[in-house]
């Protein structure tokens, strides 16, 4: 399974390609930020994080895009630009019919580190050991986008064993259900 | 001057057409709300509003676009989806190279009614009056965008005339530089 993890903002939406499955080794893909500048008017900006990410999606193909969920409470004076961003990085995976997922900052941290209160270096750490790198993805932007599709690669893997255990609960169920019938 | 108002949001995103010129009378091309369910994912709900905005423009064809500007400290729940619907409307003209103008709610109702604070109603009287219509466009989202596009082409006329009298200015000091340089 391969994953783009998106971390939206404006001046820097950090994107991370991992590819590998639950329980095997991941490999980086790559990592980056589509940038902005500051001095461009917004509408200009959020195309140019159009154009960044479509650019990642075509190069990479992945297979499911998870992208960082935004809290309204966070950062009063940046989030709406994040918010813009996070719109934009939705659109460009849903319009291709591409699997979308939106993690928390505190699920990914969780399911890198072990706690959803891990601080940025320990993320890093833990991303660079994860994926056999000498040191975390650079920018900081990039690292927390490839802790997003690490996060999805690994909780997907996990629902979806929740999804076949149920699965096969019900096909037991079913099958003693006819033994009995007959 | 033709302006497509869009005031975005995620179940009702407010399209309004106006064409006219600042001292000229205006006339409304249609006004509607793009809609997406609240039970469809947040992505699918976003292609849906682009897809909406895409039509507006290819059917009316507008020189401008003015978008409401989102502002974080009003309705924590819904804002989030407001910003991004915003971002996609943003970047839908954008993308088309059409220019795009953010006016704050304040800046349209003062255009409209000669007050900051006037209510809903107030504006939708106002609406109707300067666009000669039995009553104001429905739903509110619809009257709320097309509110937006008036504002655009009374305050982009205003700042027109105030960049031409600017020139006109300049133009004439540089006329007097040259006839005392004779």
């Amino acid at each position: 399974m391969r994953v783009l993890g998106i971390d939206p903002g404006l001046t820097r939406c950090g994107v991370g390609v991992v590819e590998g499955a639950i329980g095997k080794p991941l490999t980086l893909l790559g990592a980056d930020a589509v940038r902005t500048s500051p001095d461009t008017e917004l509408p200009q900006r959020l195309v140019g994080i159009e154009r960044g990410i479509e650019e990642w999606l075509d190069r990479f193909q992945p297979d499911a895009v998870a992208v960082e969920r935004v809290f309204a409470q966070h950062n009063l004076s940046t989030v709406m630009g994040t918010a813009q961003a996070s719109g934009i990085a939705l659109v460009c995976a849903a319009r291709r019919g591409l699997p979308v997922a939106l993690h928390t900052p505190s699920e990914a941290k969780a399911a890198i580190t072990g706690s959803g209160r891990a601080d940025k270096a320990q993320v890093g750490t833990m991303v660079a050991r994860i994926l056999g790198l000498d040191g975390p993805p650079r920018p900081a932007d990039a690292a927390d986008a490839v802790a997003l599709a690490i996060c999805h690669i690994w909780r997907g893997g996990a629902q979806a064993r929740v999804a076949q255990a149920a699965q096969d609960f019900a096909r037991k169920v079913e099958l003693a259900r006819r033994t009995r019938g007959r």
